[in-house]
């Protein structure tokens, strides 16, 4: 029905804009021009010289024919091209595709052809993965080097060099934001265990909307020095080229996650906060002491991308790190779940701080609903800390769907809730704790076993460096727990029979028996290029064990 | 042209929902249900029943037929009835109109008309202007009457009891979100110096969105203690309903602004952050010694409403508050402009840095645009600190427009800009600084005269407390300045021909001739409930001056 609030009160130009992140560099560029924006290594810039950048590379791109609703793809570290494509190639109404560097060449020519680039940005680290993928691919995007001068090895394979490229662009290039706040303005891959990888495609909305969450919910201050340890091309580094933007901060770009330039940059660029998956924090808490002795108490670290032992949790805390434990998928933009503390929290035994800093948590303030569900049924679960179902999300910081992929997308969606894959519990008071993937859960004797329990209790274990679970085939149980377990240097411990039994009866003081692993294997443990642990192989090494 | 990121990616209930501030009240009560929401006098409450009171509100609005587009109108001091109106109110698709509490009968008259508010809930301390106005109105509104404990004056009026009211609604009541983010969720009328005041419409997006401004602009953290010193019904508290709700921080209700009850809020209640116009600062300035040692330094403060003199701006910061000077009006959501402060500013001498505290500044992180063009060829002024043009607004943090006045709308969106009505100069650097309102610049000897930039002067002088500027006529110059003050207790300076010589000497000193005032008045400045000069006043009794 029409109410007098309908009428003469339209959107106009003067009162409506559609919302981007790509706005956020403008009002920085303008209000601090002179203020550092970026550094890599011995070269720094500030926010006038980054916005024209960013102008050259979206008014080259223009240029060459790179319109609304192209692709354009980037194979890179986290340098100053990285970061500038973030802003540079959706100023054009392009979509950025930001490619994970660890892919083999197949991965990526799947991606290549399936994502359509018209343009690929190659950063010279990763020049013979490229090469052999676009000599793999059907598509034949046109071919932009990164020459980062702190790289010596791999080929030149472009037309053209990135800073010459961006010679071609006009610096003044008055970009247009997007038409619509629902255009794409990223498509990124999922990591696909199985199968060919999906295509997650965000919009500028939801960038716009979550590079905001991202500073409520960690209550960011103006001009944070940001340490880029978050890969770029994972989720966009979780928004947070945008959001460090915003707030006129430091991003101070990393080529490679490295335990002793990591502590330097505490001492020598007063970097106050960074991302990491729990792998990359347990690297610094690992490190030799020699190393850590740089660290200043207070510097704040976000991580996610894996569920963190609390016994890591609890190690980053004793060290004076300030920790945010957030989770979330690409499908939600990177982090949209907060264990938001509570002060009441810090009077707890350390155990139960740590407990409680393992739980996933609540929504982000710019997520609609995100909650535990019956899969079947769609009914919440109740709130008793025991019984499983699916973590689902609802709201603007949830993906436009999956690129040419209908199907995948009404699955995702069915019922009008994302469907995260995650089991989770719901605990009273509300917080949510994952317990598995669906498809990492064991069933052993019809019992459910969370993997993530089982791991958690052996990081506990002094002599564990890093440990992960999964089902092996069983005749008479179905499946049994398989712990694969890396030792520390120097551990007490022998990678034997005797270490194995000594593990197990750690973990029966510990857990019900039939949650115990039945079997142990020592050594190193396949990794994604974001921290995540690649439990589709050790399955099949699971499966292959004698 | 439609592109592969135009297909199969719709919107649906998973990945979209229309933006509103209400969602953050239901994140909050979720979260920390148990926290501290709300403190008035001796009663306090916590978000889950401040959510819950809502909800009631809702319900037994919508079980009185109130309906999406139907109008709500509140005159009431800041008590939680008014807080939990800008819940309720809209959570039923309705619109909350909240009156300015110092308006006459007739101008509450025009409003219930025009506004056609369907329910009035009235504060008894008003009840006497509620009740004149209700006589006079066409409209005859839904009465509810707010008993609030600390008054003890004024009748009943209405048919109901506000706390009997919401026990006619459900504490459970599902409430829905809007069906659009454009719909109305407020309705705020101009003070209007002349002629009718007209109603200025805004939506649910840009409340969201500027109640995350103002987190990220004023960089709030995490639970603030604030108190309510600014109106709530002045452009909806600035949208800090909202925010603070957000942020699961503390509501400190006041009813009247007091300087004795605002220092005592400091020690015992925590209060760490508060608004208010610069009148309000100049309370807290000029309160005597024993009330001021109560402030423990450190509280924020944020204010607008009028530009504050520098020489205000430096005694706050003297007293050991942390100021920050924001600038906005009704159309605009409150704040849209923050002189957002640089970091070498510091270190400037006193008298410079008050200057530059004085700027209004540059846009919020969610407005798109505000800057200074020619009125009449929409062209930006050049950035010397001298031109004069008026201060345009463009963005999402811009109103929907007037309520049943499209002529108004189309003229205050000419362009594609909203045109303030406020006079200002670019400095370099780009921040913006307020000459005048375009009603009050004096035009003498066909220069332009700024009345800011002199009462900044008369403010400097240590006898005066007030101070404010208007043109009176003048057979030979067309206008000339006429400066009415309100001397201090105990000033030096008598109120007669001596002291006004003084002051026009006083200002010789600093200002060019032509800029002193010619006449001085003594006596007390009229000044509107949110502390803004009523210079309209002032104009008639210089124009009637013997």
């Amino acid at each position: 029905m029409t109410t007098i609030y309908d009428r003469d009160l339209d959107k106009t130009p003067a009162n409506y804009e559609p919302l981007s992140p790509l706005s956020f560099l403008r009002r920085t560029a303008e209000v601090f021009p002179h203020r550092l924006a970026v550094v890599h290594g011995d070269w720094r810039y500030d926010y006038a010289t980054l916005y024209m950048r960013c102008r050259r590379l979206a008014s080259a791109l223009a240029r060459r024919g790179i319109r609304r609703g192209d692709t354009v793809a980037i194979i890179a570290a986290n340098t100053p091209a990285q970061l500038e494509a973030h802003f540079g190639v959706p100023a054009t109404g392009a979509v950025l595709n930001a490619i994970n560097t660890r892919l083999d060449a197949a991965a990526i020519a799947f991606i290549l052809d399936h994502g359509e680039a018209k343009v690929l940005m190659v950063d010279r680290e990763f020049a013979p993965v490229a090469e052999a993928a676009l000599a793999q691919a059907k598509n034949k995007p046109y071919v932009i080097d990164i020459d980062d001068a702190a790289v010596t090895a791999g080929e030149r394979i472009g037309a053209i060099e990135y800073e010459d490229f961006l010679k071609l662009g006009d610096f003044e290039y008055p970009w247009q934001g997007p038409l619509d706040e629902w255009d794409a303005i990223s498509l990124g891959y999922t990591s696909g265990t199985t199968g060919n990888p999906k295509g997650v495609v965000t919009h500028h909305r939801g960038a716009y909307l979550n590079a905001m969450g991202n500073a409520v919910t960690w209550n960011l201050p103006k001009h944070p020095v940001y340490l880029w340890t978050l890969p770029m091309f994972h989720c966009d580094g979780w928004c947070f080229p945008w959001t460090i933007t915003m707030l006129a901060g430091v991003h101070v770009c990393l080529r490679r996650v490295d335990p002793a330039a990591i502590f330097d940059s505490f001492v020598h660029l007063g970097v106050t906060h960074f991302c990491g998956a729990p792998t990359v924090l347990n690297m610094l808490i690992n490190a030799p002491a020699e190393v850590k002795a740089r660290l200043k108490p207070g510097v704040k670290c976000m991580t996610a991308g894996a569920a963190p032992p609390a016994a890591v949790l609890a190690a980053m805390d004793d060290m004076g790190f300030d920790v945010t434990h957030v989770y979330g998928l690409t499908e939600v933009y990177g982090p949209a779940v907060v264990c938001d503390w509570h002060d009441e929290w810090d009077a707890l035994p350390l155990p139960e701080k740590a407990a409680m800093k393992a739980r996933q948590g609540v929504r982000y303030h710019v997520e609609e609903d995100v909650t535990v569900l019956d899969p079947q049924t769609l009914q919440p679960v109740p709130a008793d800390g025991e019984t499983m179902g699916e973590i689902m999300f609802r709201g603007n910081v949830v993906m436009k769907g999956y690129l040419k992929n209908p199907k995948a997308t009404q699955e995702a969606f069915a019922g009008g809730w994302f469907h995260s894959g995650d089991l989770a519990v719901l605990h009273p008071g509300g917080y949510m704790q994952i317990k598995d993937r669906s498809k990492d859960i064991i069933i052993s004797g019809g019992e459910n076993i969370s993997t993530l329990e089982v791991e958690g209790v052996l990081y506990m274990h002094p002599d564990i460096l890093e440990a992960a679970v999964v089902a092996r085939p069983d005749a008479h149980w179905g499946e049994t727990p398989c712990a694969f377990v890396t030792l520390k240097n120097g551990a007490a411990l022998a990678a034997d029979q005797s270490g194995s039994d000594a593990i197990i009866a750690f973990c029966r003081e510990r857990l019900a028996k039939f949650k115990c692993p039945k079997t142990v294997v020592f050594g190193d443990i396949p990794k994604t290029s974001t921290g995540k642990i690649q439990k589709f192989e050790l399955r099949e090494k699971a499966k292959a064990l004698p």
